[in-house]
């Protein structure tokens, strides 16, 4: 047969979909999955999506505009408005997902072969984007012991070549919940500047900052207009994940320009959810609090729970709503694979995303898992009952010793 | 500021949206523009879509799984069967329209620097998802003199290099209407199989084929599982372009479980769309009949007004719902243009798309446009009217002499 591409070889299996197999498996045996592994919020999509979808009521759906229908990208520029980022309705193009939007800019920026600096942890998919557009990713690890801030932008310094082309960030961050402050954001644009590079901020969490600390967007620098691409989504705002609808953002014309030709290849992005998302923009600002409360609630019981488990470690993310966890387990990807597999506790089990799959250095995260509290407290509750048990059962598990090495070097929680 | 990629540069207009600004102008000067540049049927998209949409009654719109919903793939395998195309499932991956089918197959299959060997003229976007994907398109030209058949294979032979990796045929052809007849694809089945190449069909017109000729997939081939790919998607079958639901069938699973990577890096398609999409292919025969029936007229109807027009060259395609036609104009793109920009006839113009974007050899479609034949026979009737009248009027038009120079090589239309 005639052979697979390198490029298909070299494409990781998601790290947040991979035990999907496992998973099936678990529920045909009887069990309930408790899925933590995806940022698959339980929350109810906006009602005012779903109400648009019920009435739809047009004789042809049709292809669209291939930068989006100019009702939801003028919709957008009132959304933006709101947050105090002014653009136009013309610097906008709907995409489908983020994803979409992060592949089409990596294509109209980066030639193959050219790299991409990533504070890791980051979120996995960045990795499999750069992959299928034949992009280096270039990672600069931040660190659990202060809470996965910005690594000291000398280290950024550091890791520009010739073939440096873009950063990305996301913020608040996926995994770490981290968020960075504007003299961070500050740094960047100034690095970007100076070294006539793009920077790409994925944005898609801005509504979930926690402990009264300030989200700063990139579109509120100034001075970077031709460098900064702003990525967003409805997905997780308005939890209409299925949805799959995105956005670029950019002052740049030429460039969105160019992305423009990639968005007219694939026609235009899916109708209805076009509709739908449109709608869901106007969510009463009730929703967006609900929303918000719960995550926090769910926030404060998760971290206090998994901090009160023996070698356990979690410190308290800022923002969006997933937590990194260093377990006491020999592999954290084994220990996922595990729980899946081998163990159940009263027919429950739960299933996490291993961290390694978050780092390009896969060693960094040998002993953490991301968690993401999409289920309600008290389906957590459940959750974390079964982690406990199975943390206790594993035959993996750390001893008091190698548990005390692993966490010396970390900081008290408090 | 930083420099847009070299591949970003090189992506090409599409030749059926790019006008679209100048239509977007000749309308608000007043004009009514037909559109028969692009493939939108005014067809009722099949209301068992619509009402699968309004029917619409989750609470979450959630991911789904990144192959697609299960209950859609089952779908398709019972459609299938019933044109004789025996699939599972597992074989069938669900997309975002046709054109991430594309694209996601190109990805999995070829290397940048790769080459797909293209009959042209052909659908012009397969140029855009290569030079998206770094993949080199080679055509080998099909002549407007005998229908557009496939070229003789020895001419595919004289093409391959050890970088060649794939064919890819539309087939009914979108744009010139040609349908491969069996003997043809097992002329490429030998070809691909002799040469260890995959074989892309994209089959999205297999219901319009028109005057008795038979359609064959290429699923229905034997010995080439492992080299085949069907294109498929539900947007010109059910008149419903803006969902954006297509697939990728394939028995080669090695080839599937890879191209699943690329899928799980997107999460999953759209899920309205796929809901719409499952309800859609459950269509009455009546409503088939319906849309086949109605662009049979319209060709029939087309092709004879064309042919009437003086110096104006027109096979009658068999299948699908485009014409390739020859004009007596010095440049079909000036004149598309022109006719947007200059021409008038009673405050109504016609959009065209410039053959030129269907070629690789650009020189070669210099004389011809593509002619969708979207709109109903009444506004077809009004439509060509008016471009009776601008090849009249246009400045640009050839004289007896060059136009009989232009067909001497063309046989007589019947």
């Amino acid at each position: 047969m005639p052979e697979i591409s390198k490029r298909g070889n070299l494409m990781p299996n998601s790290p947040i979909r991979k035990l999907v197999p496992l998973a099936e498996e678990a529920q045909q045996k009887g069990n309930v999955v408790y899925r933590l592994n995806i940022g698959q919020p339980d929350i109810p999509t906006s009602p005012l999506a779903i109400e648009a979808i019920r009435n739809i009521n047009v004789k042809v759906i049709e292809y669209g505009h291939s930068a989006g229908n100019e009702s939801l990208r003028r919709k957008f520029v009132e959304y933006y408005k709101r947050i105090n980022v002014n653009v136009n309705y013309e610097d906008i193009l709907i995409t489908t997902g983020a994803s979409e939007a992060i592949t089409l800019t990596l294509l109209t920026c980066l030639n193959a072969g050219d790299e991409i600096i990533v504070p890791e942890p980051f979120y996995a998919n960045y990795f499999s984007f750069a992959t299928a557009t034949d992009v280096e990713v270039v990672p600069i690890t931040s660190r659990m012991e202060n809470g996965f801030a910005l690594p000291p932008i000398e280290e950024f310094e550091k890791k520009i070549t010739p073939r440096t082309k873009a950063i990305i960030i996301c913020n608040p961050n996926n995994p770490t919940g981290y968020i960075y402050s504007r003299k961070e954001l500050e740094q960047l644009r100034d690095l970007v500047v100076k070294h006539d590079l793009f920077l790409l901020s994925d944005e898609v969490y801005r509504e979930l900052c926690y402990d009264g600390y300030k989200f700063t967007s990139i579109m509120e620098l100034d001075g970077i207009d031709e460098h900064v691409i702003l990525i967003d989504s409805v997905s997780k705002r308005y939890s209409a994940t299925g949805l799959r609808t995105g956005v670029i953002v950019s002052k740049n014309r030429k460039l969105l320009e160019i992305a423009l030709r990639f968005c007219q290849a694939r026609l235009c992005p899916p109708y209805v959810a076009q509709v739908a998302a449109e709608a869901a923009i106007d969510s009463p600002q009730e929703y967006m609090d609900m929303m918000y409360n719960e995550f926090l609630k769910r926030r404060n019981f998760l971290v206090n729970e998994l901090n009160s488990m023996p070698g356990v470690y979690c410190p308290m993310p800022k923002g969006a709503f997933y937590v990194l966890v260093r377990l006491p387990v020999d592999d954290a990807e084994k220990f996922a694979m595990w729980m899946l597999k081998e163990f159940n506790y009263n027919k429950q089990t739960v299933m996490l995303a291993p961290a390694s799959g978050f780092y390009f250095n896969t060693d960094f995260g040998k002993r953490e898992v991301r968690v993401a509290y999409v289920l309600n407290v008290e389906e957590l509750k459940k959750a974390l009952e079964c982690l406990r048990k199975g943390l206790e059962a594993y035959p993996g598990r750390l001893s008091k010793d190698e548990i005390r090495e692993e966490l010396k070097e970390l900081p008290v929680l408090k």
